[in-house]
């Protein structure tokens, strides 16, 4: 993540100061197919339980289950898709207690949300803030499956004496 | 990641005693297209400096750069063919310090490591142990470009007093 080009900012962009703390994100949901599991693991994590059926059936999960990094992925979608793009996002600090908490399997249905932890402005970069989260993904049991929190610098809001906000007159 | 079936295991499979402290594995490489680098974000991370070559030039990184999740899937995927694939592996308890320190561009070659930091027997269940591992990856000017702590469960070698391993005479 990275500096996006100000033209792609929509007017209703939120800035490090539109976080709070305890504010929670309804990321939307996706359902996961066992074609999307497969087609994941083939290329990045070919375990016999997360590319073929068969021996998936005979091993401790007893089906396909998916790859935690594409459950993980999959968060990141719906992170993107409902608060990124519409965000002034610097860059990603990282992530830490990425956690599987049980097996993600063909059908799922995913709902994702994101809590706000903390909002911590940059004391280097007054132009920026560090907000961190916990995200989670539960299934269509209500069970979670997914946890983890990410650190995400997100731009500050153009101060309100600056001539692009005022429409000044200097 | 869980057990796998006995019978895909081959005969130089690696269980949690065949990892010490220091142990460091070579991974082998991999290389990253420009295609592949929008194909995995248009799926999972579409944010503009990674599906949209023009809108990255004119981002802070001046060009397409790969998904964060990406370069951690593929991270994944050398560790699964060097490491898991031959080893009896039962789950992964999980991801800390995931760090993405250099953006990954189209045409590099990632190099990927696996280093032992720990190695500690189950206090429950006495067939099992958790190696956790330093795992890193650097392009082809050696930069450091991922960082990731994960902790996977192994389990443990057959005792040499079990019937199948002596083929003795209970």
């Amino acid at each position: 993540m990275a500096e996006r080009e100000q033209g792609s900012i929509p007017s209703t962009v939120r800035y490090f100061e539109d976080f709070h703390v305890g504010q929670r994100d309804d990321l939307g949901s996706v359902v996961v197919t066992g074609a999307d599991i497969v087609a994941f693991a083939r290329q990045f994590d070919p375990q016999p339980f997360h590319v073929d059926p068969q021996a998936a059936r005979a091993s401790a999960f007893g089906g396909l289950v998916a790859s935690g990094w594409h459950t993980a992925s999959l968060f990141m979608r719906l992170y993107v898709e409902r608060v990124l793009a519409h965000a002034a996002s610097v860059l990603s600090a990282g992530v830490d207690d990425l956690r599987w908490l049980r097996p993600v399997r063909p059908g799922d249905t995913l709902s994702a949300r994101a809590t706000v932890l903390a909002c911590t402005p940059s004391r280097t970069r007054p132009d920026r803030g560090t907000v961190r989260i916990l995200g989670e993904m539960t299934n269509h049991r209500g069970e979670l499956v997914l946890r983890l929190r990410s650190a995400i610098v997100f731009q500050r809001r153009p101060a309100a004496h600056s001539p692009r906000a005022v429409g000044g007159s200097y």
